[in-house]
């Protein structure tokens, strides 16, 4: 056996306590060396001989099979609430090794007697454990961006108002009248697409249509409307059983506010000048590098001048953003925040976050912006979950893009579900689109079906899937900001509607399973796509993604393109048992 | 180019902010398949073509030849505090892949375009820094075990003190009569010695000779003085240049205890039954596990009856620690705290004495008790550093045990620097001997030659090092309570006093290259071992472990059986340029 080929990493996605007395491990080794492998365990004080054995089931295959392209896990018993474990790999060859915490050994029995050799649990700390909220896992999301989903108060429209044309493509600066009446008229519609859960772009008085360049985090948009609208749509939205998502644009303040005008006025005698990383002085005229100005004077979000990025290390700052956080929380009892650019504030501001906001309500939910791998934000004590879009993504890449076989798409889907403990799994936020994309019709180049058979295929996935108003509508749009088009009402109850609502009925009538269930992806003989999740039921659904129709004998309990056991392309059957 | 060699992960010890414009990144490749590593990094936010390329070094060789056997280094600028960079692999079959944050690829030109492919470090903050004290670098520490260092006061020996008999074989029960009186007199001694560094094993109220099982945190023990007396010896010790760490022993109480008591008494309704882990009552008497006799009415450490383990999740007992760990800092002005069982305690509970006890003393050194591997607290918010157990075992099972080539020895050591942060490195605590473990001397079977070449390979590490009381008399000790005898006195300023007292002068005279420099392990070509240290002087060690005199030509600067160009086995030599 080579031994290219052993991962594992204590106390982290690969080894993570689940309850007091129970440990799950991961390890990961090469496709084609490796026969079984054996874990060997006992509670740190007692003696070896009661050491007890338990052979690793496969997880699933990922992406280098050379490398680490099998993965295992299982679930080790700590009755004591400590332990330590070791890994006995038998190769395929008959060779076996020792992977330990200090060395890897191919002297079986002298280092399964070395303590050395054993990965510790030094103790299973309740307080410890990345926990996530039950609700979140039941969750189907639904995001709103406030000026295009509907204007139900034409007298708070802004000058320059365009009028409300789905077909328009809508240019930076625009405004189309959407506010907070237009979506309280419109709860009984989100209630009987089926959705539970509204996630808003942000709602705070800020100078842009997109709001992203805050002024003010305690005003409601007075464009959107007040705040006795806001607590209003947040009741009515509980009553309907809906939780309540907002965005929290903390990276950054929009040099409208007040704050950055001072500093911009007073240079550094500003009293905010410490609440902002600012290099040199006067800040106007930006230099943007990106345009090959120069040196910037301040730090902004992507170089953006009118977002001069926050100083979170401040004290003073921290109270400022933590006293935001806390309000809409205690005063309106929304449920989740939804963070912008998270990935670019420092942890020790999260981590006062977290405890801040779970303090309040202790199953809060907190969803963070990063684009790219997100392991030292999801430890349990800065965010629940983030927008997964290195998952999502690859759903594009193979459905849309072609850019992945259906192999490398279920391979990398795999690996990215390794990144995560299991918990953090089934609380990611999955979109196949949002504000910040072009929206998946467009990316299927118009292809309902097959934009309805990626969205079915992201709704199997582990984690909450979300819905960006308007898909339920077919809606079409390309990058941002033609991606955020005014909603388009004339389709409701449409054919595309009716599917949508369906695909989310189905969700939330399955979602024990869908919300706590294992999950297999593979791809099957005759080149199907094939998700398994395991749980209260068995769950099998097959995708064809081929240009062939392929035969498949399957209950139907949910399909597209599915007739006399045979699934069309761009057609899926989903099985419940 | 096998797939089967390629490591790297984000925000850890493979890629961290070592000021707010560099970070220093890793990579780990098998050892024959790679020629050379070339990472692409850019702002985030700049378009590609602004990208920078530059060549990694290699670091040094690990155990896992075919696996990550070969360790690559490199420290990257980021001018605008925010980097994105990727690792063109490049094989020395000819082949190349990009190794990147959401997968691996071997279409070259397209990987580096795709922003998938990049690791992103969003922001570089300050606040998130690994930070390590500086002093902690310029220390040699010297282990005092206060009932066995020296008896400077007669009248608060405990009834049944024994006479001081450094050839006594102590029993587990034994009382010698130590004391701080004995530190206080002796601190000249330490001075003349050389070392500015002591480290403190318990000195707390406690039932025991070791004082592991605390009665009372507030107290100094009376068989060892009052704080009248240890405020002199801080005060005397500081003057000398001397630092002062205690033991801290948190994860448990011990039995006798008020608080442990008043549980045993009042059972359940005691104020104190939720301070400690209790799952049935009454507590006593005791069943062991370990014994056969069931499941243990309460947790404890190491199911050890008089070590009744805290609950450090309850906010009272937190408060209660957190109180006695600043109360010694803010009046006493400790500079350090030894974490008894650190393992075992959870990290909430230690991010809260790290804010704690920094705050009032922003360059405290917090050094856990940790035999394995010990990533999850050593990431600049729990611990500074541990006791480097998994490191210098590996030289004790070389130099000592034979167990271990040469070869192996310096190829595992390399992967354990490999675990930490190069800071983090530095902050380490090497000892090759403590209160729980048997005496150098012993285990390398009474050779003082070969006590002190292991010793001595020790002091050219990264990392303090650390002297276990007595060590510098040639004491022997079997595993505890053997290795606890009672000082010998007789021995000071003779010949092995003087070369431990040569060998900490030569680490301290040149403490700016040991405390910064890099670090360099291998096996020379005729078998010498080598550690070279750059720095600010270039520092090259040979250490000869084989059976045979071995011919090497090198400025001598310190050594031991070094005489005309030959190193004597046992010996080694140094030269400094």
């Amino acid at each position: 056996m080579q031994l290219a080929a052993l991962k594992h990493r204590t106390e982290s996605e690969d080894s993570f306590v689940v309850d007091p007395t129970h440990v799950r491990v991961r390890f990961h080794s090469a496709k084609n060396d490796v026969e079984k492998i054996i874990v060997h365990y006992c509670d740190n004080y007692l003696p070896l001989k009661h050491a007890k054995t338990v052979e690793m089931e496969k997880i699933g295959e990922g992406q280098v099979e050379d490398h680490w392209g099998v993965h295992w896990g299982v679930t080790l018993e700590a009755p004591f609430h400590r332990l330590k474990y070791t890994f006995e790999v038998i190769g395929k060859d008959g060779t076996s090794v020792v992977v330990g915490d200090r060395a890897i050994s191919s002297d079986i029995e002298e280092a399964l007697m070395e303590d050395g050799s054993y990965f510790k649990v030094p103790y299973c700390h309740e307080i410890d454990m990345t926990k996530t909220p039950e609700w979140v896992r039941h969750t189907v999301w639904y995001q709103i961006f406030p000026e295009r989903f509907a204007n139900g108060d034409k007298s708070n429209d802004p000058k320059g108002t365009k009028p409300w044309n789905p077909n328009d493509h809508p240019g930076r600066e625009d405004f189309y009248g959407g506010d907070l009446q237009g979506v309280l008229d419109h709860l009984d519609y989100l209630k009987k697409l089926g959705i539970n859960g509204i996630y808003f772009c942000p709602i705070f008085k800020a100078h842009s249509n997109h709001k992203y360049d805050t002024i003010d985090y305690l005003q409601v948009d007075p464009d959107f409307g007040d705040k006795d609208l806001f607590a209003k749509v947040v009741n009515e939205a509980h009553a309907r059983g809906m939780k309540v998502m907002l965005d929290a644009v903390f990276n950054h303040l929009g040099d409208h506010s007040m704050q950055w005008q001072d500093v911009v006025k007073n240079g550094p005698s500003s009293r905010f000048a410490s609440w902002f990383h600012i290099n040199e002085y006067p800040v106007e005229p930006y230099r943007d590098p990106s345009k090959g100005e120069g040196n910037p004077q301040y730090d902004t979000f992507a170089f953006e001048k009118h977002m001069p990025k926050l100083n979170t290390a401040n004290p003073e700052v921290q109270d400022f953003l933590l006293e935001i956080a806390t309000y809409w929380v205690k005063y309106f009892d929304i449920d989740a925040w939804r963070l912008d650019v998270a990935n670019e504030v420092d942890h020790h501001f999260w981590k006062k976050f977290h405890k801040a906001v779970t303090d309040i309500k202790p199953d809060f939910y907190i969803v963070g912006e990063v684009w790219h791998s997100a392991r030292p934000w999801l430890n349990g004590d800065e965010f629940t979950g983030v927008m997964n879009y290195p998952y999502t993504l690859q759903i594009e890449d193979h459905f849309f893009k072609h850019k992945l076989t259906a192999e490398q798409m279920t391979r990398r889907l795999t690996d990215q579900l390794m990144k995560y403990r299991d918990s953090t799994n089934a609380a990611m936020m999955n979109m196949l689109d949002s504000h910040d994309t072009a929206r998946i019709l467009t990316v299927a180049h118009g292809d309902q079906d097959l934009a309805l058979q990626a969205l079915t295929f992201e709704f199997m996935q582990k984690g909450s899937p979300c819905i960006y108003y308007g898909t339920e509508m077919g809606m079409t749009g390309g990058n941002d900001p033609d991606c955020r088009k005014p909603m388009d009402w004339s389709k409701e109850d449409g054919p595309v509607w009716q599917r949508v609502h369906n695909l989310i009925k189905f969700r939330l009538d399955h979602d024990e399973t869908f919300g706590k269930g294992k999950i297999k992806l593979r791809v099957t003989e005759n080149g199907l796509i094939e998700v398994d999740r395991e749980g209260k039921e068995n769950i099998h659904a097959y995708f064809n993604t081929t240009n062939q129709p392929v035969n498949i004998d399957c209950e139907n309990t949910f399909s597209q393109g599915y007739e006399n056991s045979q699934l069309a392309p761009k057609g899926f059957v989903v099985s419940v048992q």
